[in-house]
């Protein structure tokens, strides 16, 4: 059956996450989560739903961006991109005019991902498949064909990608089996955020350690004082054998982020997330060595903008954990290209999630990861954040702190049309009753 | 005076430049020049004006990034602004939820580059002074204050800076009378651009040659064997005492940059710009490294988003010609920084120009640069492109070869409101008697 899509729409939908301090870190003190929210009708009747993310007030640029790129979609069908995946991501990411606003990286890479995110459910929803299980039943070659190479050959070629995962074919099926018995690991981030208050800290840690959740991260950054008692306090609730990762968001500069986390090192940090600029590659890879002493990693990834910045973040052993993140990068095309090479560099990758939707794409993402690629769980986890998810139609299910696989066919990021229509901004009734922001 | 602004207006305004294959390079085969044009107003009547540059589609976007911006701009002083302008360029970069769709690059930068290129005009307009003078007159403490060092403190220091600056006031009346009389060295990229035919470069060349010219900028990478008839042609035209340079715009990966580049090392170019990826860091002091031996040095910077990046270039030994651009960074108070780290490492600053209003906007740069900063013209020299300077105002004049220093106030952006009226898209004549693009 074929599917030309012939209409777009996209919706710029703003949670008020901020008036309840949720999400808040050292550089983003009120986000609102949002997301555009792109739809795709093709002429069967069939949909396609993809998101990317955003943290309130700019989200209509990114809606912007997204209808520029429509015009390249609109038209096409199905089979005739993926067909050519690669040459169509490259369409998108590569237009002679429109790549001066990038290239692949900002505004301009946020709306590619969720336009790719879109057509990756379409596809998913054509074959009756989760996205997990469609990219688990294809072809290394017919993977390998969907990325766009360019510029990480030094790294990584067609043929090591490929090799890769033949490679890893051995073993799969009893993957794929344990993964939907058991699930995948994760770590929670709902615990610590930094405008909660020590109670509530408190009381959030007691209420996941009852439900199973062995892994917690903080945020740190603003005060150090304020970081050590906060880290005491949660390791003083978790206890030493759980694990604890820290969160910076940012917000130091090279030599200040070694002297604090260093502070910090007497509460055994697994890792130390986002501690600087994160086009700052030189400057992770600094930071690791010197925090390589107290066995502290570095993560990032969040916002590390393209295919390119994690070449060479593990070219420069500049992070010990790849947190690849769902809509930041354009989409499954280019996560798979980033997973190949972390594998490669063999550095563990743990998803960046969280947000709103972030829980239920990047799932997928790390199913086939296991699955196909790593086939290891050492070092490994998923975030987990609990909020938002009520309003997808197929909400992430989360069974004694692991992921368990969907099972709806897509890529779970279809919104429940009601939510939409309330939390539009700015006509929704959640922001007409609210002032604007 | 007070200047408080009090409104925001912003354009898109496209010129078909396409059509005569102007700007066309191996990456960007069809650029119609086009900017983002802000327009201050204050309560004293007083204007700013201030562009980003583009490629043609997607200028919409920037106009509604610039949009955005504006609400953090309207109703402030210009004294308030300029009396901590680091605060303000914070204000604009660091928003809490319009960071994530950056931070510092991309759409939400080239909006930022816009909106400051205006204030800082307006900034000059109100001293009465070109920028480049208004700048030459502030006090070293004053420069440094407009810097955020935020992420470079590991390459430049506020204190290092500022003794750079006051090291640079020896000799500063002497350069600063020089360039009144001299100009600043430029180089011509009007002869050879990639969609011109062998008869049309040689036309130009001629004509170059014959007005004084003597470095010469070619654009390569889309076909070697081109390359070679193309630089070996140009380079019997202007012989072997004339300086060539060559620009691939990003074409290449890492290892082919290099192999491709020494194949046409037998036409010694001063440089090779652009080679490949703007974001590869680790690629261009790979490829700087393997074409040291030739005499071949790597030049890059108009695609690169901050001066994070920068940093970056400069501490891996990646690039030995620094090319600022006056509108893909934050305007000048990213540049300023950039300049500076550029001189501690001792590396040469060499201008990205051309497009619609670069030659105009990084004139006052560079002449800033000689005057307070780098005292040098050794390997410097200036970009210039001979398209569009009709529809400016204040265009740049150009005397053997040489940028003459504006004499006007403000920093000469402010473009002609008939051609901002007839280019305006898709509104304007032209466009409405062309087919939308």
């Amino acid at each position: 059956m074929s599917h030309r899509i012939v209409n777009l729409t996209v919706r710029d939908v703003r949670f008020p996450t901020s008036d309840e301090h949720h999400g808040s870190d050292a550089m983003h003190t009120d986000p609102d989560y949002s997301t555009a929210y792109v739809v795709l009708e093709a002429d069967s009747g069939l949909k396609g739903f993809g998101i990317t993310f955003t943290l309130g007030r700019g989200t209509d640029i990114v809606v912007c961006a997204v209808e520029a790129l429509a015009k390249l979609v609109v038209g096409k069908s199905l089979q005739e991109i993926v067909g050519d995946f690669r040459g169509f991501y490259r369409l998108l990411t590569s237009d002679g005019q429109m790549r001066w606003l990038g290239p692949e990286k900002g505004v301009i890479h946020l709306a590619t991902a969720a336009v790719l995110n879109a057509v990756w459910d379409l596809w998913a929803r054509a074959e009756g498949k989760p996205l997990w299980k469609l990219l688990v039943d294809m072809d290394p070659k017919q993977i390998v064909s969907c990325i766009d190479f360019r510029y990480i050959t030094d790294a990584l070629t067609e043929e090591e990608a490929l090799d890769i995962l033949v490679k890893a074919k051995e073993g799969k099926q009893l993957r794929e089996e344990q993964m939907l018995k058991q699930g995948y690991p994760a770590y929670t981030t709902s615990c610590a955020w930094l405008g909660y208050s020590d109670e509530k800290l408190r009381e959030l840690c007691t209420e996941a350690l009852k439900n199973g959740w062995t892994k917690f991260k903080v945020k740190v950054g603003a005060d150090l004082e304020d970081d050590i008692r906060r880290c005491r306090l949660i390791r003083q609730m978790i206890g030493p054998e759980n694990t604890l990762m820290i969160d910076a968001n940012q917000r130091w500069d090279v030599a200040e982020a070694i002297s604090w986390v260093t502070r910090l090192a007497e509460f055994k940090p697994l890792w130390i997330e986002e501690p600087t600029c994160p086009d700052d590659i030189l400057g992770h890879a600094a930071i690791a060595k010197a925090l390589a002493p107290h066995g502290i990693g570095v993560a990032t990834g969040e916002q590390c903008h393209n295919r390119v910045m994690f070449k060479q973040l593990l070219q420069a052993s500049a992070l010990q954990f790849v947190q690849i993140d769902s809509c930041r990068v354009g989409s499954v095309n280019e996560n798979l290209a980033v997973m190949l090479m972390a594998h490669k560099f063999q550095v563990p990758v743990c998803p960046h999630a969280g947000g709103v939707g972030l829980c239920e794409l990047v799932q997928h993402l790390i199913l086939y990861d296991y699955i196909c690629i790593s086939a290891s769980l050492s070092s490994r986890m998923c975030e987990y954040v609990d909020h938002l998810h009520e309003h997808f139609t197929s909400p992430v299910v989360i069974g004694d702190a692991h992921y368990m696989p969907p099972t709806d066919p897509g890529y779970s990021c279809e919104m429940l049309e009601s939510s939409v229509q309330l939390y539009q901004y700015p006509g929704g009734d959640v922001w007409k009753h609210k002032s604007k922001k």
